[in-house]
């Protein structure tokens, strides 16, 4: 994130902190669920707020904040059993202030905000004071091209005029900022340096939010949200670049590594849970005669697949993460695209099969099944849809055959 | 439905009522979608009354009722081809006054209701005066088994004292009146004879709306709903039971059989929809380069998949619904098991590619394709899991091994 | 095939017609499936000729043949019936003199061959007295690309002189002659009409069989065999031109939508027989405590996922041969692709589910699965790969979106 | 195996190790493949012979056996490596005498033979005089429950008399000796205490080897067959048992556990090799225009996905195996279990893709898929078919929530 790699914790000192976490999750937040999955967001906040007071509290805030800045300065390797243990409930993230997209905002800025930036903006994110978004997708454009990015802004003086048209935009309801990708250099040789990153005030005059998203039937409001933004000429100081000019898609690309990782062990811990509430509702309903619906074989076949793609998935993301933190990011871009759309893939497969197990009771908000079918069908989607991380993978290692 | 089966429409004049049908839900409803689909039910419904009138007008309104009851009076196998034109757009059915539940009520009340019943409760749901629901499925119980019902009605004097706790009660919201299943005889010597069917007025004391039960964030509401309802102690006259006492299940599963094939047919005009959607995407959208996303191998690979097997899954149910015609329902049960599993499968792997091609746009509603990935999931679960169906399949092919 | 296509049987017809293929195909060919898969091809045929003697004495000999050339004259979408009952055991084809690849060279012949081959080759071929091979498929080349075709005859005075190397050539061993795909025009302006075919002696001065392809582990032998071939500088006169020069493409094509569709129902057949053992296997099969296999519901949704494939299948099949009778092969030529890679997975997963039920038995050649399994592999690569058959369809619909 | 486990290695040890492994592998035994593939095994056995003086001669001889009997003593973990690459290339256990069935008979030897037994049949199993097998499965009876067990030995005198029939019994042919299961003790309490283990000479009066069982086309010889064997009244000394009488299953359970971590590594070597070959396949074969087989998008995202399963079960086999090597053999049962299924249905999956990707050339002998295609069809099937180890382990899961 910025300066050496983390140390690996000690494995006892690991799961204590395991323990940890896990405790507050699932003591304090998966009985918020219920507020969680039937009311607005905005009405379950306060609750949430009081369990980040306990996370504070008891030192698991921002783990993978350099302690310098305030967290726990845990190495991608142990944050990813933290962020397992967070995909266990859907507000878990936010309680330790590491939710998305704050996360990867937090990472740029250590990294590449100016001193200005970091005092106005950074700390108060830290802090969990604000929340902030980051605007990247346009609706005209397909995501993963960088050369169809429509977003323009220019120098007049020392402002830059942006004028931007993102969906997508993941929290940026209730934002105190926005990250905007913008094309600043349209002519630059390379289609991949005409890009620039703006911190954007969300307040300032010319950004409007056009609407929350419907997602599947869910409104959304607040973090709990994807907005239509648009930026019509809005003028933000020449230091509002975030990094240097025409570094855009570098930054975006660095930002997107350890949040894949830091996606693919959240939804680990999402798919266990749901391979928990299958093995609940198998052990515990009954089909009448004394049977119960864990004797059937089709359920019983689905709990051990699950089981099954879950450790095999676990284990390929730890090893990822490990080696990403040995050898850095550059070394395993390709396992990284890798993870990305095999976990996403037995994340929506285990779902589906809980669902089914659950029957009518699993389309309801009654468990966080039906709001994990619907919002995490994103995760083949969002940061690159499956398609385009599968040809990267093939491309590279057929490279290594036609040396 | 009642006395003689409907004799077949001559292929031109199917096809003509086809076509006008398809006119009105493309050019009339599917305009409507955006509404529809984004705002509450309420909201949209004085557009969608508005097509009704023309519908009537049109002398389109009710299909499947016999003409003597004001419908088309349409064979299974030309109303199945009407269905599928429904399944286009979400709130066709509505329109055409051929939505669930009432569409099963419908069929009940001309075959099994009393005189009484038909004037005061059929006249004005064969109008579209009004709405019923069908309340079967309960909390505690797997919906397939049906020694499982906790429902009670016992006779006291002249009337029946209902007690029973239900879900997933479709379009309960806004009903003039249910049908409820519950045991009038506990003692009776077969599990399948102990339930009868109760018709309530929903504005009798003692019935309570519990609440709409979210499905996938979709909060639901008035015909577009799923109700929990209690009946403590509601009473209805001894003349409120629909067909004879015990006959609860003979009659419920009267009803499945053509409601399955209803389903089956729209739920194919749905896939096609969606499969229209999917080529629309790939045949526009363009990824730079002078490429289109449907140059792309694996979208060509979804079209043709989702070609085949709707191609395949249209010509099973056809099959089926002329089968039942000529042969009664009883000849094809193990077929209408057979393509309930098969067309649901097929409707959700189609709704998923077409999503995914359509990327984040897939997950909005700004196509009905969420709307329909998130509601039609229980495609695979109401009127009997998959799984169900399933076993009653083999078990019946097994049978004519073992002889 | 030529002339105007052939009437329709009365149904009745058609089923005794069936009827009788059935009983010959279940109670004489069966009964030599133990030999047929376990000994060399020459040992069988003896018996096998036996039968097709019987065969002809029944008047079932040949039945896609025009009655003026000996044979039954059913319309494609009655012989796809047959079709069907042939591929219940691995032999009937044979048989019925119904075998690939003589089928495809008889109607090529009716159609386009000259006088002299009629009665020099087509004659011995209809009775069955020898048996011929098409070689198209080259080692080196895509079978799917015309473009890339090696063969190359030229004329010399009145001879062709041929260079070819071709394999997977069907039945080559003991053919009589060969149809041979090979440049003519080299320089011809479209790709599609530069090769031509020819009609090659087996025994003719040059032509080498090169070996039997060992497929799967099976060595192969006589008819039921592919073979590698050499033609080096093969003469044969100028007449063995078959059709017109430059025509080899179009005539290839025509000859390959008929026989899709009788690839497509032998499947069908061959998966109702893997669906038949695999429910003979179920009810009988004991596992203890006196429960069945076709107790376990893993088994029973096999059965059941294969049943609703089979039909979907057949209806799909039969829908197809029926338009092509009524309006043209080229009418049907994106369904023509559809149903062949549809049809063939299915079959991959029918057989794939029976001989899981069978387990180890599965495995062997004590039923024809182990046969199929190995030998129907290539049903998703010959004739083209699924891939492109997919790729052709969706190019297909697409064009209509962009019109 | 016995006594102590054996100390890991360290990595650059086991590296270096792993290093003269595959140069042997891919040097010398990837050469004899076409001998292998399209020849009896007897045939191929001399040139194999001279492999197998190689392998003593480098040191790399039965790597799993303790050091104190000839072997390099290795842990599982490390084993598993090995394991890996012998997969690669069909014959290579064989090379490095690490073939099933004899290494599962070493180590039962190892670990409870007698003094007698060592001396007499250990010895020149160890040095790869001779070969052995293990006869248990029974054509009449379900595999994986061992109360079906039909074979019986009576003590008469101090002889064992035994009555049986096998099948399925790997490399029978030509074998020294087999270890049979039988039921020696019927009426025990427990049918799992009923059977016990009898070393058999395979030369004893009375031994018969009915056939080599003909796998999918595959006759089989010698070590590459599987035989069907009748024992009829064969008597062996009563000190022919290997283990306690009685102890049949717990020795064979013991028996399976290493073995299966030995299966799936090899499945893994195996699955490596095919995406090897689909990867030089994708890389070098032209489709004409400059396009190659590579650059189709469904042969990448075979490619993706195949790398991403099985780095995944890579990871998870390397796991189980160093759990089993520091907490014992019981407490990896159900991720054993888990593996076998999960690693079969990988391979599968993968040379399915890998056939496809070769187009016709999947199907011969001329690369090793074809073999693997037909012959780990029983991955699926041997060691207890998918659906016992899925059920096995659910029932596991399923236990811990019921308590």
């Amino acid at each position: 994130m910025s300066g050496a790699p983390a140390a690996r914790l000690p494995r006892e000192a690991r799961d204590e902190l395991l323990g940890r976490v896990r405790a507050i999750v699932r003591e304090r937040l998966v009985p918020l669920e219920p507020e969680f999955l039937n009311r607005p967001f905005r009405e379950a906040r306060a609750a949430l707020d009081a369990v980040r007071a306990e996370v504070k509290a008891a030192g698991l805030w921002a783990p993978y904040v350099p302690r310098a800045h305030g967290g726990l300065g845990l190495a991608l390797a142990d944050y990813a059993h933290v962020s397992a243990e967070l995909g266990w409930t859907p507000a878990a993230p936010y309680a330790f202030n590491c939710q998305a997209p704050d996360v990867g905002n937090l990472e740029l800025l250590l990294a590449h905000g100016s001193e200005e930036q970091r005092a106005r903006w950074l700390a108060p994110l830290l802090r969990g004071d604000v929340r902030s978004c980051f605007a990247m997708t346009e609706p005209g454009n397909a995501g993963a091209n960088p050369v169809l990015l429509d977003a323009r802004a220019r120098l007049e003086g020392d402002s830059w005029v942006l004028d931007a048209h993102k969906w997508f935009t993941t929290a940026a309801d209730g934002s105190a900022f926005a990250i905007v990708m913008a094309v600043t250099d349209p002519e630059a040789a390379s289609p991949y340096q005409r890009a620039s990153m703006l911190l954007v005030p969300m307040d300032a005059p010319g950004v409007t939010l056009v609407r929350n998203i419907r997602i599947m039937g869910d409104p959304g409001e607040d973090w709990a949200s994807h907005a239509e933004l648009r930026f019509d000429g809005v003028r933000v100081p020449a230091a509002s670049l975030v990094g240097p000019r025409g570094a855009g898609f570098a930054l975006a690309q660095e930002r997107l590594g350890p949040g894949r990782i830091h996606h693919c062990m959240r939804w680990i811990g999402t798919a266990e849970r749901a391979l928990d509430l299958m093995c609940r509702r198998a052990a515990g309903r009954e089909l009448g005669g004394g049977a119960r619906l864990g004797d059937q074989q089709a359920v019983q076949h689905w709990i051990a697949e699950s089981r099954a793609e879950l450790d095999a998935c676990r284990l390929l993301v730890e090893d990822t993460a490990e080696r990403m933190d040995r050898e850095g990011q550059k070394a395993v871009k390709e396992r990284i695209s890798l993870i990305k759309f095999h976990v996403a893939g037995m994340l929506q497969r285990v779902l589906d099969r809980a669902v089914q197990v659950h029957g009518a009771l699993g389309l309801t908000h009654d468990t966080p099944l039906a709001f994990w079918y619907a919002h995490e069908r994103g995760a083949r989607i969002y940061d690159g849809p499956d398609e385009v991380h599968k040809s990267v993978v093939a491309r590279d290692i057929l490279k290594r055959y036609r040396a």
